[in-house]
């Protein structure tokens, strides 16, 4: 049996022995299995592999001990990945994200109460939390510069789309933005490794490589090997509220009904009434060859959400330069407004997000089965309930509960207008003939039913 | 009138936006005068003055402002000094200064609820919010390398114990050390003086010159110049406990009540038989000249504590150098010390200090007229309440609350055993006589009697 | 017409009023089309093209002028390339790599007379002036780590070579290794790349991609997107000196001649019987696949040289840890020769090179004809004359000057002992059947002859 | 016999091997016991004596040898001054001082021959020696905000004049500027003592205290405590060119024949007609008190040179606030002329020197009684000739070799003008009456003769 013990880094290396005390409680508690998986995962860096089954099954006897000492809390790994080390040494950044791991599920699980559901509920407290865990992270200080770009899209792109997202990032980097990503490799991995290549170019050595994931995606996605600053938010929503409050800009690349689904939460913001003059800018872009995917979401945003919905974002096909141009530009605008409405620069404060985009949705058969998913109602409840849909589809592929649920139940059933589904289906038809729903080589079998 | 808007620096620049709503409603709270005034004392850094009254009286019609904007809070400073500024523009360790008050009694004021009386009462707890405090100053890190040297000693020093004081920092600075103090004139000062010298012959750019002081003592000691990190914490006894629990070792040079109070404080500790291995350098030391004071402390604790107290310090005399050197061989089983007990480089956990010493004692002429001044109880109790019997001395020296209460009452009265009182009384006309009760020029009017 | 007027930087930036003077006259001097070459070769790093002539014909309008200022010297640009640039701005890296150029060919030129045959002779003075060189590129400092591998190999490798040596390039990356190469792409930008994997997943921002060129070859290899520091040595014997006295390590990937080259003058040193104690880790190294690249090498080196020669490298085939694992095993003998011999650790001084492999050989039909190949000779001789035949080789493959002697005078005439001349053929028809004389694609005509 | 071993720091730490053969041999030369002087008066920094005999006396047996390393050059001292170490081991800033004189005296006298005046002589050579000494000594980089204030004075002032120049510090301090002196006691300390408070005040971490000396007067004026940057030019007139062309803006303390000299010296340059649209602000201030040794310079200087030349500086008395803000606002104007002139910003070229400025001036009986002093001539020519006459006495007071000079052939005799001799008697005799010609306590005796 092999044990590793690691000292704290980071804000961890300075608890108070109260602040030990509960974590190390915390160690007993139901959290205490995510936390050992998101290890897992952290701790398997940079290996490409989306299957978290085949990912964990080696290790099954690894296992993660908290040791309280005098001075503060240590590590224990038991058993862990011979790839996360170095001639006996753990790599220094797979250290970092172990206790990014142990700061935000265990630190700040405890702090907002994760686990026991008394989780702040009411928008403004949400919206607290979602800042004070970017803040402990330290991701809030050296985000002033207005130069947060937030890359989506999937995590199992063709290779040409691959190196498409490198180039953007690439062009990126020249300008001196940071990456934000949702951490795992394809359009996630792309653009940070395009930018490093634009940050020496440029001398830029202080260039920021950063994952936001969530607990139940990350075993799917583990942070790839240029991310070096990894937070791990809550659910789902809270993670998409960081991203859209944390980013000055959003790219989003050819992806799945994961990327589909962000497309569709941040449209639904933008077009709350409240966020009518706030400047965001959004860039749809893909190379040559991917025109379909973009023809297809486009086509399914104006029929089911209008021109209006349209207008919040700009499609840019095969040309990685314009994409970094057209964001390098439009951020002046953002700047603008930053200051005419005396909003921080490092946290998106007066963006409105309604309350049905930060209630966590938790799909069940019961709850996807009654998702409102018909067009007699306001542009944003539409998209809300649009979003949710997804994100049910998402979990039904990738995540370990919603495949459990699948396995058990048989697919998810949808209702709703007969227009609507259609063009549901139509879209998701489209992903599957692309091979945008599983890695390249395996079949897709769909997890959800139209009925 | 003159309008001065500040920016937050540190801490205070990243706050949440309910943290900013509590904060200005603090504004309006009780603790609100309180805050006014640190700030007018911090405005006055560097001017020496130790009476209250004359410091604050040239700016009645100062005010202070919170600014509540979408990006977090600004103060307004109103009808400021001149001296805090430079061709218009605030002195930048000032302005840090600022936002340090504002940090300590506001935002740690909310946190602990300084004001309502719902503070911490039990001891790990006490301790804890001591460490908090430590922390949110960006204290704790950087102070791993057991070089931090608290001083205390007399704000209002003779011109050869000043110089000494100075010699004495010079010596700690060569060595590497860095220097604490309560943060105003005298001996506070001297020793951050000679340091910055030590330093700079050494190369040193990050000495740090740590000024630790409370809300009432603010006003009468001013941080000095050189002060470049500036704490407040609540009480005298939280701030105590900041400084046996940060400082690695302690000199005492000569001073008054407060110097016996502090050094009184220190020995119930040590006294206390689960710290019985703990090692902690202390030093008495002073120019030649100064021998009486020595002489007489030691007297007073040989009779009333005994001589395992007179071992916990050792008294040089003369010798800045042999300070510096034995304090900088003592580290050496500091160091080990820590090792062995696992605890923290930064922040001495294992010292045990009995709840005695951690509750405020809020001198009145009914708490003062109870304290059990008599040596039939154990040592550790004895040192106790001499302690605050001092404690409520130097508040009716200095303190705005003790000064109005003698005022209205007249002195405080004094009971316990004769031989005890007898003791007491000797050691503080002994002050009287060497002066050391007041700033040198005004006459010393005692605000005690002992009965 | 475009201009773009540059201001200095680094050394260049800090130039007496005397200097700037000379810079000026020099740019009238011969040495002015190396200069405008080398800075037109820098202002298309990163692209892929190994034919001088192909590079350069686009910007035949391309010009280079210095201005003289008070306060110094500016570089104006006359029509400079437009892939250096980003929105309209130079890259950062590329305006650094343009003063680097100025400060070895003009600067550092006028100081050792490159042009004017009066550059220094005697052997002290020769590696006198490669450390000058060094320490005016600013590469001396930070080199005390003994973590600088040299790596050579081809710069047209196929994709399995390049992949592998971005490989071994990440694992000395993880290891904390910096990269030294000559600063084109195939071998000599795979280690830099992947090494940047590695510093990134260590944190180490520090990271050195060092490219050390030549005027004759930087056209033809100009430096890859990652190299940091540039630096031009006058020729390739005082490039090849500043390889192994800069370098703590050396890995030989596969390559065509120019490897050979470095490889047989690296062993006529190691050879030298004044260096038969000194330490000096080479590893020959591929992928499998190669293996008949070393094996090739290895037979030629041992049938030429004898297996004392074979002695002074190991052969790893597959396997990039166990080239950074050996690698690191290594430099701890590397130490403790440089603590015993009271050697510096930023550059070897104690290594011996002998006069011969220090002289500048220029390569013409006559010089090539004369070369003394031939085994009776001390191993060293036999080793310089082998290096000149090769060196020979890639001047009239790549070089702009040998080019146009083969084609005015057909290729050159080598002479020897029939038994070398048959082991010479043997290995260069092998890196023809190998396609490793040439960028895969166009065919390959040899510059040689062996009569 | 005590040895201490040193390694070299900064510039020394990277010479080549030729270099280090050079150094030693110097160590052979004439220049050496300069050498060992010097670096026994850099031994003795912050020790207050102004006599270099009684510095001198008590190290009989301290020397110091260069011990040649592979890896460059080592210090070896022999019986050193206790007082440059703590705990046995050599100060920092001491140890860095040592090799600035080795840097200055050995290695840059080797390049410049100072020893065998085969030094640079012509105009435009000198003024690139010292650039080149300055940029060796790493001062120019960093010297390019414009706020540099070279502070000239007397080392032995009064209490109160020496109080007066660290207010003036203080508040040169608070306007982030550095101070640039001769660097021994009394005026050429006070300011640098001031501005340590000043900076830390506005945390500022990187003040620049810099001292340019020259060997001659190094033993009567070791460098103070806070001296963090030595410079030792080969002799007074290149030291003289180095404030001038180094600095931004001079201020001028009470003080004796030397600063006269200094005046003078300037004044003489400022008054070339080539640089009449020159701007540099020079301020002459004192406290209350010392306005008759303004009085007595002021009208010195109109009686011999003329209003002009008064109008060529501002006298502020008793108001250091004032002076630190006429500097800050004359600066504008600096930058101004730097920038319509592309002169650089740490070192101004476009300043003229007259040859008669930058000569070398040896006093002997001879020389000083051929000085033509008389008022037929033009200005500029009359201010040199009066610099020198100042330049002798200085020497004949302090410096060995003058006061050797004097000591063997009496007094040194001026001849001149009647007019001219008798404003400069009695501008003597003011200095004199002011005891500004010697350290407080010891009676003056005249080192020359007014005929």
């Amino acid at each position: 049996m092999t044990k590793v013990q690691l000292n704290p880094v980071g804000w961890m290396s300075q608890l108070s022995q109260l602040e030990v005390a509960l974590l190390q409680d915390s160690a007993r508690s139901p959290v205490y299995k995510m936390f050992r998986n998101c290890c897992l995962a952290v701790l398997n860096s940079g290996v490409d592999e989306d299957n978290a089954e085949a990912l964990f099954s080696p290790y099954k006897d690894f296992d993660i001990t908290l040791l309280r000492r005098e001075r503060g809390v240590k590590m224990e790994l038991i058993n862990p990945p011979e790839v996360a080390f170095v001639d006996g040494k753990l790599i220094k950044g797979v250290h970092e994200h172990l206790f990014s791991v142990m700061r935000d599920l265990l630190f700040m699980g405890n702090k907002y109460a994760f686990a026991n559901e008394s989780c702040p509920t009411e928008s403004a407290q949400i919206t607290d939390m979602v800042f004070d865990m970017l803040r402990h992270a330290d991701a809030i200080d050296g985000n002033e510069r207005l130069n947060t770009i937030v890359c989506w899209g999937g995590h199992s792109i063709n290779q040409f789309e691959y190196k498409y997202t490198k180039h953007v990032g690439y062009h990126l980097g020249l300008r001196d933005m940071n990456i934000c990503t949702g951490c795992g490799p394809g359009a996630m991995k792309g653009p940070m490794k395009g930018a490093t290549i634009g940050h020496a170019k440029q001398r830029i050595k202080e260039g920021r490589y950063i994952g936001i994931s969530e607990p139940s995606i990350i075993a799917a996605e583990p942070p790839n090997a240029i991310v070096n600053e990894l937070i791990i938010m809550p659910d789902i929503e809270k993670r998409l509220e960081a991203f859209v409050r944390f980013g000055h800009g959003i790219i989003i690349f050819p992806g799945g009904v994961g990327t589909a689904e962000e497309l569709l939460y941040l449209l639904g913001i933008l077009l709350d009434e409240r966020n009518a003059e706030h400047p965001y800018p959004v860039v749809l872009t893909g190379p040559a060859g991917s025109e379909a995917y973009f023809e297809a979401l486009d086509e399914f945003v104006g029929k089911t959400l209008g021109p209006e919905a349209q207008s919040k974002y700009k499609i840019i096909v095969n040309d990685p330069e314009a994409v970094a141009r057209y964001l390098a530009t439009s951020l002046n605008e953002v700047e603008q407004y930053r200051r005419q409405s005396g909003d921080s620069f490092s946290f998106n404060w007066s963006l409105k997000i309604a309350h049905e985009f930060q209630q966590p949705f938790v799909p069940t058969h019961q709850s996807m089965a009654e998702l409102p998913l018909h067009s007699d109602q306001p542009i944003g409840k539409r998209a809300a309930a649009l979003r949710r849909a997804f994100s049910g589809i998402v979990a039904g592929n990738v995540k370990a509960e919603g495949i459990a649920l699948i396995k058990q139940n048989g697919p998810f059933a949808l209702n709703g207008d007969p227009e609507l589904m259609e063009r549901m289906d139509k879209l998701l038809t489209s992903f599957v003939a692309q091979q945008r729903m599983k890695l390249p080589g395996s079949e897709y079998i769909p997890c959800y039913r139209i009925s």
